[in-house]
Parts: C-alpha cells; sequence; structure tokens
C-alpha cells in the first residue's frame, strides 16, 4: 500500500471507529441542565459556595455538605456511611456530588427529583446536619449580616433568606461541580491514545456485557433523554441468593421502596454514575465493598450472572478509571462572620 | 491661626500620635518567625494544606485540622469546644489558627513550644482526631501514592513520609495564614481614618485600664521580644471568687498546670491573641462566654477588679473589632486520592 492510500484507510477507520463509539459512549455535556425558576448567575454560585461549605447549617455547627460530600477529593467522603452530627451514623453511603447536575433523580432511591429538592433533605434529617426544622435553619442563616446582604442582592423580594432559596442556592453551587475532559471524553472526542490497550478492552467489555445497558448516557447512569424528575432505576441485585448478596448484605436495605412503600420498587435504586467512580470507594448503596475491582464482581454476577475472570477485571477497572475527569480549581468560600457572638448555645 | 501654620501644628500632633500609639501598639509583622528546620517551600505549603483538609488523618475520616480550626471561617468552629471521632468533645474551645505562627507557646495551656509539635497532638488526641498511634497516621498517609510523591518532593531523604514530615507540612501551611492590614495596622502606621471615634477611644482604654499588659506585641499575646518555645502565660482569673468565675466555671479546668503539674501553674494560661477575636466568639478556655462585650467585662473584673460601664464595653469592643484582619483569598487542595480502594474498614 503506498503511503497516501495508507493515511486515507487509516483515516477512515478512525472516523468510523469514532462513529461507532459515538453511538453507544456519549462525553459528558458542556452545559448542565438548570431550572427556568433557578437560573445560574455568578452571586448565586458564590453564595451556594458558602453555604455548602458552612457547618453552621447543622445544629450544632459540626457537619456542613461538604463534610459528606467533599468537592476536594471524590465529592464522598469515602466511607462506607457517613457521620451526621454527635458521630451519628446512617444506613446508606454518600454518593458523590461531582457532576450530579445531569443526574435525573436525587438519592440513592431517587426520593428528590431535583438538586434543589435534594438539597433540603440533609440539613433536616436527625443522623445527618439535625436541624429540628427548616424555620431554624432559615433563622440560623438570616442571623449573619453578610449572608442576609447576599441572599437580598441575589433573589431579591421581601423574604429572600427562606428554606426555598438556601436549596436553590446551594444547588446553583453543585451545578458547577462538573468533571470534564477525562481520559474517555477525549478518547470518544477522537483523541486515540487517551485511553491504552487495557482501557480499550474495558470499554468493550461494558458494552459487549451489557453493562451499559443500564449505565448509559454522557453520565453512566440513565438515557440522556430523561428529563429532571423522571430517574433512572433498576433492581439491583437481579440476581437472587448469590454469596455476594449474603456477604455484603445487597437487600438489607429495600433501596426506592423505603420511600414509595410500593413492592414494585424492592431493591429498585438509581443507577449511579460511573464518571470518578475510581475515586468514590466503597461500593454500592451501603458502602459494603472496599474496592472497586470487587465491585465490578459483585455487579457482574449479581445483575448479569457472569463470572469474570482476572483479565477482565482489571480491564474493565481500566477503562472505569478513565473516567476520572479533571476536576476544577476552585477558590475556598469566605464563610461570613457573626461579629462578637457565636451562633451556638454556650451552656 | 494661618492655614500653613495650621497644617503644620497638625502634622507635628500627627506624627507625635503615630509615634505614642508606636510605643504601645504594633502593627503585624510582614514576616513569620520560620525555624530552621523546617524552611518554607511552595511544594511544602501546598502539601501542608492538603494535610490540613485531609480528614485521613482521623482514624475514621470525618475529621480534619479545619474541622476544629476552619480558615475559611474565624480559623475556629465557632462552638464552646469541639467535636472529635464519633461526636466525641473536649473540654477546651478551639483556639484559632490564623496567626497562630507569630505565638510562641501552642495551645491553651502552651504545653507544644512550635507549630510542628502542636500538629503532632489532636491527630492522636482519642476525642480529637482518635488515630491509635503516629504510626497509624502515617501507614494511611503513605499508602496514598500522590502523598508519597509529594513527601519524596518536598523532604528527599530515604523515608520521606513519617510523623515529623507530616507536622512539618502542617506547620509550614499555617505560617501562610496571617491577617495583615486590619483597620488597626492602618491606623497606627498612619492613616489616622482607618479607626473611627469609638475604636480610637477604646484603644485607649485598653491601655490606661491595663489590659495590654498582658494583651502585648504585635499579635496581643505577648512581647515581640519573646522566642519561640517561650510563652507568655498569665493567671487567670487574678481577682478570686467573683460572680463571673462561678457563672462561667473558670477554675475548674487549672490550665497549665493540667499538663506541667506544678502548682505554681494553676489557673496559668497562655495569653490568647486579640487578632480576629471579634469572630472567635465563644470565648475563654472552655468557650463559655457566648458575646465579646460580656467576655470584656468578664477581663475587666476578673484580672483587674473593674466594673466597666455600657459605653466603656462598646468602645473596647469597637477597637476589638478593628483587628479584624484581611484573610487572604485562598485555592482548595485537591486530597490525593486512593484509586479504586477506600482508606476505611467497610465492615
Amino acid at each position: 500500500m503506498k503511503l497516501k492510500n495508507f493515511l486515507i484507510h487509516s483515516s477512515t477507520t478512525l472516523l468510523l471507529a469514532a462513529g461507532m463509539a459515538a453511538q453507544a459512549f456519549e462525553p459528558l455535556p458542556d452545559k448542565v441542565p438548570t431550572p427556568a425558576d433557578n437560573p445560574m448567575t455568578p452571586a448565586k454560585i458564590e453564595l451556594g459556595k458558602q453555604l455548602f461549605f458552612d457547618p453552621r447549617l447543622s445544629v450544632d455547627g459540626t457537619v456542613s455538605c461538604n463534610s459528606c460530600h467533599n468537592v476536594m477529593s471524590s465529592g464522598t467522603d469515602n466511607r462506607p456511611v457517613s457521620a451526621g452530627v454527635d458521630g451519628k451514623r446512617g444506613g446508606r453511603s454518600a454518593p458523590t456530588v461531582w457532576n450530579a447536575a445531569f443526574l435525573t433523580a436525587q438519592f440513592w432511591d431517587g426520593r428528590a427529583a431535583t438538586l434543589e429538592d435534594q438539597a433540603k433533605g440533609p440539613i433536616l434529617n436527625p443522623i445527618e446536619m439535625g436541624m429540628p426544622s427548616a424555620q431554624m435553619a432559615v433563622e440560623r442563616i438570616k442571623a449573619i449580616p453578610e449572608y442576609r446582604d447576599q441572599f437580598a442582592k441575589v433573589f431579591g423580594g421581601g423574604d429572600p433568606v427562606n428554606y426555598d432559596n438556601i436549596a436553590k442556592a446551594i444547588a446553583t453551587y453543585e451545578r458547577v461541580l462538573i468533571t470534564p475532559n477525562s481520559p474517555f471524553d477525549r478518547y470518544i472526542k477522537g483523541d486515540k491514545k487517551a485511553l491504552d490497550a487495557p482501557a480499550q478492552r474495558g470499554m468493550n467489555l461494558v458494552k459487549d456485557l451489557g453493562c451499559t445497558g443500564c449505565h448509559t448516557g454522557p453520565n453512566f447512569a440513565g438515557p440522556a433523554t430523561l428529563h429532571s424528575g423522571e430517574g433512572f432505576f433498576q433492581k439491583f441485585p437481579v440476581v437472587a441468593g448469590t454469596d455476594y448478596e449474603k456477604k455484603f448484605d445487597l437487600t438489607g436495605d429495600t433501596g426506592r421502596h423505603e420511600s414509595t412503600k410500593q413492592e414494585a420498587d424492592k431493591n429498585m435504586w438509581r443507577v449511579p454514575t460511573w464518571r470518578n467512580v475510581a475515586l468514590t470507594a466503597p461500593y454500592f448503596h451501603n458502602g459494603s465493598v472496599a474496592t472497586l475491582d470487587e465491585a465490578v464482581r459483585v455487579m457482574a454476577k449479581t445483575q448479569l450472572n457472569q463470572e469474570l475472570n482476572e483479565a477482565q477485571v482489571a480491564d474493565i477497572v481500566a477503562f472505569l478509571n478513565s473516567l476520572t475527569g479533571e476536576f476544577p480549581q476552585q477558590t475556598m468560600p469566605r464563610l461570613p462572620g457573626t461579629p462578637n457572638r457565636t451562633s451556638f448555645a454556650t451552656k
């Protein structure tokens, strides 16, 4: 083959390969979906960042959103389950806040339709941030002069410091927490060198085995055609009675059923994102699995009734590592002070 | 008086006033003292920042240095006493990390001579970060690949990830946590408009009453002539048996005596800084006083046997507010990940 023909042939193959990949795999979009009633502004992002990092949203000032969804690392706390006020433990592992803006339902069981709805939950959960009431959270924030000023500027109106607006600001900050340009994204946009051979093999494997039947779409958490609030739920485990089910207590928590009480929702869970999954161990709703390779084995067995060999597991883990994106550099917020007094009871 | 003479007269007065103020009051130095064996480098500052924010230095991954010494706000948690792992409470209020680099002894009782010594304490304290041993802390950090790389670059040598170096990195980051250019600093450097009338009256009052007998030096925490490790300790309360002593339990904790067991150290305490004191409520070693005005009344009575009137308290509080400095903007650290696994036990 002459050099010229070789080049043409190679380019065609590349274009075909990229076209095929694009059918099954999609890059992270540049823009996040934003609700019509909560447009993003720089001032709202900044206010939301302060609130996200502010432990005063917990009853005793010990827990902030960031305590469990640490944006300086994986957007989780990498613990099996998180620790709330007074060291209280919940039953579920903190999902990552990174790219949560692309999910069409929030929480492991999808019981919140939007980031705004989600943000209202942990503040009032007695085993998380433990605020006795939304009113008390609002009063805590309203008593801080610089917060009052910012809420007035960002939201306007007669009584801008309210629980809806606290949630709107936090959700707006969360919409900037996206991680573009992972090796995977660069690969499917045409940079063939972005994935090494094991990751490429893993990419084919997750498609061939059927993993991407559920882990689909740009966030690997459901089809991009779904809208906010629709959610994308699957049964886990599909294959009942495996050793893994017992070992990792996969069915003790009945998932979506616990919030809807519908029999059909038993062991139904929101499909979690694969983005940055290499950084978010331990795995599953109860954080029972310490490593990604074991999580891959568990999923293959419980969802697809497949026993993977070591090489297959290694390739899939290599592919999943290629989904670690670029974490944008952020400035630390300055939390508004309460000059000359504390927000907390002294005795 | 002719205009020219008036101007000369005013300038002379200004110079005299500035000269007098400079005798009693000193601005925050531009440079922090640094130990010869721990020079500051940008890479060490960055490493120390990551460690300062890393909850993996606590046994269960729930508490970082920043949890109690929040550099996004006052350098404290604004709680009476801090919350350690499993919600455990200590007996003393977290002192601010801002400008701690200027203190000549660390902790409320001065039991650590340097920031390096101090950093080693809370990690191993069972009611703070709860690591069972320095070795376990070292192993936790050593197991994180990006930390290994950074320690090798910053410290070199055969085994750079060790407990001394963890403390050195954290201390180095803490040495950038200074707040220059408070209104007070600008005032004594010649900007007469930097302090309003109440703050100026308060400034004279703290000198005339004798507060600055102890709250002296550029950090209002002891003479600038002291060296690292010497410390500056005073008895509190000096006046025994006041109502305040009972109401706020000021003597239940015997201070420096609890670490030295020396009778002479009973109720001796390191003199805390006044810098940013308006932001560090609640006050005193046990965090028993919720507001700055009450803290001023308590100090006047227990240390100087003075009962202040409302106007005096307001003026002193105005002056203390003028000691709130400029907090430098900081980037968030990225905490190195543990790809494909968690640092914590799952079951």
